[in-house]
């Protein structure tokens, strides 16, 4: 372990997968772990091993599946030899969270932020600091006041019933976000992408998390304000329609 | 390795040291990771027994030594038991680097960056991307335009005879750099600690790579363009009078 790269400085990617007779979206993370990789120079060898792990999945027991790849440390300092590992955990269904706010943690510039890197600290920190307050996870914001994401989900703002979410800069670019947004638009409902303001989450109807592995799900509040559920609702059957393969 | 939360999310801290009959400010490492591991909630075993490997390295084998400590992942959904690693290589003196810049890679806000964190993969990518140029390293430039560090290492750049250095803002808070910051107080020559615009680099006579590892080092060239070496040379001769213990 102490020779591994993803180890000893965080240069890993990983793909978090949700299996229940099939893989949602399957082929968009196989094809974001490869953009990533060829992205920041991982050697073609453990970007197709990884790629044949999360194939695998495909007809995998039902869970939460992680594939983490490492980069090979040939020729560098200190690194092992990277490589692929596969885990798995039950699914159980989370419940509602309850939002807080972690206003620097969200960095607009960061231009690496999109890739699902294994450099992941800030996303941990900034969770254990909402539970400290008493929250479930977090809403991050940037320090110009700019909403970013959640710490394991992209977010979807729902406005006057107008569903909104941030463009993918300084956030992960996640599959079930770029799923949805084309999702939505097929049922003659576009989520707009734009800026979004910490002072309109004030206004806001509801405050939907979405990844892979919780699908979409409507958060229960807000800093302790009560949030709605119904676009989130919505959404949810829309992606229990996909084809999972 | 599949389990440690280092290796899955850059959760965990490390130290980089250089022993050579001794280590040169080992106190203040240990302070360091002793600090930031209570700012980021590692339990108080898992930081007592890092640094019982930190101490125990003052009579070690000279070389370059890292200790690393990841978080226990008990409670949380992905994450094994946490712990400590002692690595060592040997120490070859390097030659002074050729610098790229690499704009952007220099974060500013980010509120986690002065920690010596295993997430790390902004240095790897921003020195990858360097060599691919024909660098050996870089020199992190914000969006804005501000000067951060190096890759591996903080910056001291003299202007016009007069050392400056960037102040702990988004960058990792070195031990040599700030025990540097004190000798040359002693020595009657104080180093500035204020913001560094890109625009200053064209008018620098110097620039020196400042870590545990190398010591102080003048770069040999920023962006082809030839430095000189005079003040790093005093700095080294300074570092070699600090006792070792």
């Amino acid at each position: 372990m102490s020779e591994d790269r993803s180890y000893l400085y965080g240069d890993g990617l990983f793909e978090t997968v949700r299996v229940d007779a099939g893989v949602r979206w399957l082929s968009r993370h196989v094809g974001r772990l490869t953009a990533s990789g060829q992205a920041l120079g991982f050697p073609t060898s453990v970007i197709d091993q990884a790629c044949a792990a999360l194939e695998a999945l495909e007809s995998a027991t039902p869970g939460i599946w992680r594939v983490t790849m490492s980069r090979p440390g040939e020729g560098m300092d200190w690194g092992g030899q990277g490589g692929v590992s596969v885990r798995c955990r039950l699914f159980s269904p989370a419940l509602p969270p309850k939002l807080g706010l972690m206003a620097g943690f969200y960095l607009p510039d960061d231009m690496l932020r999109h890739h699902k890197s294994t450099s992941y600290l800030g996303y941990v920190e900034a969770r254990r600091r909402a539970r400290l307050e008493g929250f479930d996870d977090a809403l991050l914001l940037s320090a110009g006041g700019l909403v970013g994401e959640a710490t394991a989900a992209n977010v979807i703002v729902v406005l006057s019933g107008r569903a909104v979410t941030p463009p993918v800069r300084g956030i992960v670019a996640g599959v079930t976000r770029a799923g949805l947004i084309e999702l939505a638009a097929t049922h003659g409902e576009a989520i707009e992408e734009r800026a979004i303001l910490r002072a309109e989450l004030e206004h806001a109807d509801e405050i939907v998390l979405v990844s892979a592995g919780v699908g979409a799900m409507s958060a229960a509040s807000l800093c302790g304000r009560a949030l709605g559920s119904v676009w989130g609702e919505r959404a949810a059957n829309w992606l229990a329609e996909v084809a999972r393969r």
